[in-house]
């Protein structure tokens, strides 16, 4: 994050705007604005896995590669860091050997989370109508 | 979207499955749940800001591009096209010369942009917060 990110034009994050122009719709369509670039950490591919796995519960690597179906380790090891870089994971290293760390949630990290769940549990519990309308689409497309 | 995906083994995801099982947690996390690929394409770099944009109002394609700062023309059309065979955007082609085609919100795809919204406003409420945690955490590794 640099200072120039932080006082992008047009980007109303600049330190001591009012909050009515903190919410003013469309910073986060203003590619200039560092909540862009949260965003995009947040709803990354395995970045929104990896929260929904901690906030059932801390974890070690092994145990979210096996939580999260799919991630490779090279993806996980790199999600972990950039949400670690973000102030959304802690990562605690016992002092033991053979080594044994332990991931879990910053407080902004577990709300971040829980706002991300939400969403991922719409989805979910909307995936049979989210299907429907897909298949719709295609079967609409098909007799074009 | 194919039979084998919807009916992945340890995925609830297959029509008839009661509305607890659906909403279990840790469909998501089960890589052959198609509710995995749902929320990849929700959640998509610019899938997010152009169900953002659009939930403002239906636009063209060009003022689609305008409005989503930082979008090529390539991942523009490329990300409409996936919102559209997901059942989430509607696409207009007026029948006048030049081409005019509009872009609007399905049901469906307007629930689900409000869901995007809720987050990404969030994250615009909190950015100060968000940007102090994360300039904390690389503190931290500096003093390290």
């Amino acid at each position: 994050m640099t200072d120039t990110a932080e006082t992008a034009p047009g980007c109303a994050l600049n330190m001591g705007a009012p909050l009515s122009e903190l919410m003013q719709q469309g910073q986060l369509l203003n590619q200039n604005c560092p909540s862009r670039e949260i965003l995009r950490h947040l709803t990354s591919r395995w970045g929104v896995l990896v929260l929904i796995a901690l906030l059932e519960k801390d974890s070690r690597f092994s145990e979210l590669r096996r939580t999260v179906g799919g991630v490779s380790e090279k993806m996980l090891a790199q999600t972990l860091q950039t949400l670690e870089t973000d102030g959304f994971v802690n990562r605690y290293s016992h002092p033991v050997v053979p080594p044994h760390v332990d991931y879990s949630l910053t407080p902004i990290g577990r709300e971040a989370a829980m706002k991300v769940r939400d969403f991922a549990d719409w989805i979910e519990v909307n995936a049979v109508r989210l299907l429907s309308a897909r298949r719709r689409q295609n079967g609409a497309e098909v007799a074009e």
